[in-house]
């Protein structure tokens, strides 16, 4: 496995020679300086926000329940500007603690900083999405992906690319409901989920959909699978076709809800 | 100044010595492996989490604003827990975008990952703090800093630590309101920050108070500061004493609301 290394050497070095050129422009600099220059970006093989933006048009599982916001304070009214929004746990890239299925499961303020900050590994089954949107990722694709990049490490998010992502701007194509109101979005498999719980002790299951299990699921075994083993899912997680097959380490920055069945997070992966 | 390094080899290592025994106990062993064991811990010097919980008694800025909640569904009469929140923007561990005060800067959406996931420094002014409510960071004491510390780097995120945070569980003794309604906590100095603007190019002020302006102020000096130079803020931080001074990465988990002020954000430090 790589290792990720975030050195400062050289960006202190860089600060030090910048040192003289920001004194001599002074503030004008700073106001002008643009995000690309931020001193980490250097000094890493790469990052990449696997979050997608959350606003109102974000598909939700249950129709009826995406999130609502209002303008609160405008800064020609009040000096500055703030909304309100109205959101369920479970909407835009979100967590799901253990205690969204199990009864006395650890709700969101209880997952530790180490369980948020994990290696990643991304399995690839956007080909056969593409042709089957029921599809589930399998114990066989493990063991592919396993001969292929090597062994899933111990504590891992295990994350699946299904490239169901690019549909997010549409609700409908993203839940896919079929003539009886089905949902059609891979997900993993029970067998998948069971296999890596048991075998690979992993921390977190990801997907790139409203689910960790399938949309045509109706016993929402994974769910079940992950809570009752006090493990966390990653719904609605974007761009992971942009980040290492393996290596990189995800951060999971769930907001910790008091009580919470889960909730809103930015995730990122670094590597 | 001190690297980070985050090494996965001990890992692996680890992961495959316990593959038998994994194999063996099965999915009873993954069921009641306890959170320490998250494997990451062990190949890093230290990780914490600088988030207050979120919660409907967390104070407000402005009183009336604080976050509310209700249950949307349960275990026991739908098969799954779920809450709903309605929370502006700048409620618990938040970010200031410059959208905030600046007008036509940039919302939370466009605030870069690398923008995120930036060097911390800890500017300690408990001591002052206790017998003065009002004080704030001064150039002095960022020289002082510096003269022990070393040369805060390019691109960092800058945090006052006041020993404040021990308050949040009493909004009245976190807002220390006078007589008159004024608010009465510390925050930065208008000239610390131009001079972190200027000199430092730092990315980000962080605060474990209400605000990056201290309590007193009438004219939001810092906030203006910080948004005109396209920079962000982070309030309400907690547990700044149990991180280094220096040495530590900060990830700025901010949920990218569209349009957004600024945001809940999970923070977390690693080093």
């Amino acid at each position: 496995m790589a290792g990720v290394c975030v050195n400062h050497h050289s960006m202190t070095r860089r600060g030090a020679l910048l040192g003289g050129v920001a004194l001599a422009t002074g503030l004008a600099a700073a106001a002008t300086a643009t995000p690309a220059t931020a001193a980490p970006v250097s000094t890493r093989r790469g990052i990449r926000d696997l979050t997608h933006p959350l606003g109102p048009a974000f598909p939700a599982f249950s129709p009826g329940e995406e999130a609502s916001r209002r303008t609160v304070a405008t800064i020609a009214d009040d000096g500055y500007f703030m909304q309100e929004w109205r959101i369920v746990e479970h909407i835009g890239t979100h967590v799901d603690a253990p205690a969204h299925f199990a009864p006395g499961g650890r709700p969101a303020t209880e997952l530790l900083p180490a369980e948020l900050v994990v290696p990643a590994v991304v399995v690839d089954v956007a080909a056969r999405a593409a042709r089957d949107p029921d599809t589930v990722v399998t114990v066989d694709d493990l063991r592919a992906f396993e001969s292929r990049h090597g062994r899933i490490p111990d504590g891992a998010a295990v994350l699946m690319h299904s490239g169901w992502a690019t549909r997010v701007d549409d609700p409908d194509a993203y839940r896919n409901a079929g003539p009886d109101g089905g949902l059609h979005f891979p997900g993993f498999g029970a067998e998948a989920a069971a296999w890596l719980l048991r075998y690979r002790r992993i921390r977190c299951l990801g997907v790139d959909t409203l689910s960790v299990d399938p949309g045509v699921s109706a016993d929402f075994a994974v769910h079940q699978l992950l809570a009752g083993a006090d493990r966390y899912g990653l719904e609605n997680v974007a761009d992971l076709h942009r980040i290492p097959r393996t290596g990189a380490t995800v951060f999971v920055g769930l907001i910790p809800y008091e009580g919470g069945s889960g909730g809103q997070a930015r995730v990122l992966a670094t590597w």
